[in-house]
């Protein structure tokens, strides 16, 4: 076998044989295929894709680069959820406790930032104390005690994955399906859970721009599952315009936190009641309503009980940015756009998120929301804060919002509905 | 500017703007886009191609990369032969002072063998004396004396070349037409010829298998050579069974002295001198027709000038390999068939070419033919007679020739015409 033979065979439009597959993966992780083979091919399998087959042969082989996490050992069933992404997207935050809540268990392994979209452990780490590495036993002392963890995944989960995912970065070969899912489901399938529900985002703010793409994402993704025997659903979700109200990190933490007190604004919490039902029926769990569970106190109680045994104080102010600037209304009407885009784009520019993997963020940065699309606003009436730590921040961010909202005379310019599809296997 | 926009520009099918171009071949040079970017990029180009403007853009940005030969020097007008590799093809040797000797000066950069097909200096380094590596003064003094010089390119032609070549060589990207085209015309335009004859080879044994790739790669570097101001004209010929009689480094340049005494195989004189021709109308040179110098000994003569002013001795004798084993024919009838790539691949294995870049080559090894598609043998006849340095290659050599050559009623299977087309701007 070599590399070639590989590269070439999916280059000229044919079909990779298993033993191709496991060997490439393999070799690659080990350094014997070297990083201007591995792209070659990325580029060929974006170009030519891959068919179902194929895609789950590579799933597996990125797994099996790596351990696969047991959760045998608790006493309920795990479900999880991965979203593709999106801008004001916090719906981990108070998803994760409050399907704990109602009786399953949540094994999340989550990622950071990078580029418009914010990532979830950016988000936790704002809370002071509150810390992201796990090993596997911390992960199931969380779990007995909360029901719930989200934490960083160790290095041992799916290696062949992290260094594909940071090749295809630099080498413009992110966009390919195949790769998406297998990168996606590799590391949801290797994390143990038995049950996963997936938010794929669809509009500006997403990667997936229409709902063609999204489709084809989430058919690839929930056959992956189900050929890995994870019970796996997929919900296509609208990101054309941001979700809830707070876009950044300590904000949106905020947000998370009034979800969870049983309060929030509307389409945060619509959506995180949907995913959680989702989340129970995906792995046969009738515990309680999760309508319930945020009325009566108990999602509040998981959530507290999840920060604190990941070393955060559930009580602790959290960061705020030393600046804000105001953007009001220029006219009166009806807020008829709001593009998801231009919002986490800016957002971004004012600290939110990281340019390089490693740079830091701002945990107090980021954009609040004080009218939606379809809302009556007035001339001079506050439409969103800007909040940065440096005043200098502001011209960049202004200018990703230019034409981002539009005020005209009725309509919400139509938008998508919040959750446009269901696909199962 | 940055790499990754340029991948996804062509990846997306779209043109790449003489600024993208310029910017990714200097950033490649100087280690500002890395390889894994490169290849993926090289991937993109071979499945969604390129423009004739972006193919003559790309090629100039590789000549820019380093220095571009200058000869204005020199009393007469320069012309060149490039081929693009086959099986005893030995042509350079005896057409360079042929040219040289009819009033053409021939400044021949060339290159060395890899895989089944041999290359020119290799051959001409089993002159005892002769050497590939000259300094620009050293060519010019050698083309003063001889009309005619066959050397090695040096580091500062085309570096972008050079580094791209060696990475689409492990990246499964050699076979791009518009980088197959760019690569060998950045060379010969940065050569400095004023005319160039390509000569194209079609067939098993060339890396062009049919007619229409290996038009098109014709028409590319027609086009290509005419826009820089070379005078170009392209020759499609048969690389379907070998060329000439001779396969080895060693043995194809006793073939060549015999073409120059105004001997040697039929086929082998009748190309060299329709390249001949095809250079000397190319340069719009009129002096001596070339079947009138290979007769009256002016071809020879260049030639004895050309190696000795290259430091070998016309005279020595050549490397021959210690071992030699006869193939004779099974049955009685025609030669129906005698395959270049078998051939090829069975001299490459005998010795006669590398593995790898950095191996040695034998001078001695190879094979002789004793008939050609088309003769009658007789059963027990010598088919041809393999030469190595060590009996224990024939084996392997025996079964790349395993079906190679056919012996039937009549006919010589539909060979080629020696010469398919002629391609002209």
């Amino acid at each position: 076998m070599d590399a070639i033979d590989v590269i070439v065979t999916k280059r000229d439009g044919r079909e990779l044989s298993r033993e191709q597959i496991d060997w490439v993966i393999d070799a690659y992780t080990r350094g014997v295929v070297a990083d201007e083979q591995m792209s070659s091919l990325a580029m060929a399998i974006l170009l030519n894709g891959m068919n179902r087959r194929e895609i789950a042969e590579w799933t597996q082989a990125m797994i099996r680069s790596g351990a696969r996490m047991d959760w045998s050992a608790l006493p309920g069933r795990t479900t999880d959820k991965h979203s593709t992404g999106g801008v004001g997207d916090k719906i981990t935050l108070p998803l994760a406790p409050l399907v704990a809540a109602c009786g399953g268990y949540v094994p999340q392994l989550s990622g950071r930032g990078l580029g418009h979209t914010g990532g979830t452990l950016d988000k936790l780490e704002s809370i002071p104390g509150w810390r992201a590495l796990l090993s596997n036993d911390e992960m199931l002392d969380v779990l007995r005690k909360a029901g719930a963890v989200i934490c960083a995944a160790g290095d041992g989960l799916a290696p062949a994955d992290k260094k594909l995912y940071a090749l295809r970065d630099v080498t413009g070969t992110v966009e390919a399906i195949p790769l998406i899912a297998s990168s996606i489901m590799s590391k949801k399938i290797a994390e143990g859970t038995g049950a996963l529900v997936l938010d794929v985002k669809v509009g500006s703010g997403a990667f997936m721009k229409t709902v063609d793409r999204a489709r084809e994402l989430a058919t690839t993704m929930v056959e992956l599952g189900t050929d890995a025997g994870v019970n796996t659903v997929a919900l296509l979700t609208a990101m054309d315009r941001p979700l809830g109200r707070a876009v950044g990190n300590a904000l949106e933490v905020t947000e998370s936190v009034e979800v969870l007190a049983g309060g929030g604004p509307e389409d945060v919490v619509e959506l995180t009641v949907r995913l959680a039902r989702e989340m129970l029926q995906a792995a046969g769990v009738s515990g309680k309503d999760p309508e319930e569970a945020l009325k009566d106190g108990s999602a509040m109680d998981a959530w507290r009980r999840m920060i604190t045994a990941q070393g955060g104080d559930p009580d602790a102010l959290l960061p705020k940015a030393a600046e804000t600037m105001e953007i009001t209304a220029p006219s009166s009407g009806v807020l008829t756009g709001l593009d998801a885009y231009g919002v986490g784009l800016a957002a971004w520019r004012l600290g939110a998120g990281r340019e390089r993997k490693e740079d830091p963020v701002s945990f107090g940065a980021g954009i609040m929301l004080h009218a939606k699309p379809g809302d009556m606003v007035r001339q001079g009436q506050p439409l969103m804060t800007l909040h940065a730590d440096e005043t200098s921040r502001f011209e960049r961010a202004l200018a990703a919002l230019e034409g981002s909202y539009t005020i005209g005379a009725s309509g919400d310019g139509g938008l998508l509905p919040l959750v446009i599809d269901r696909i199962t296997a």
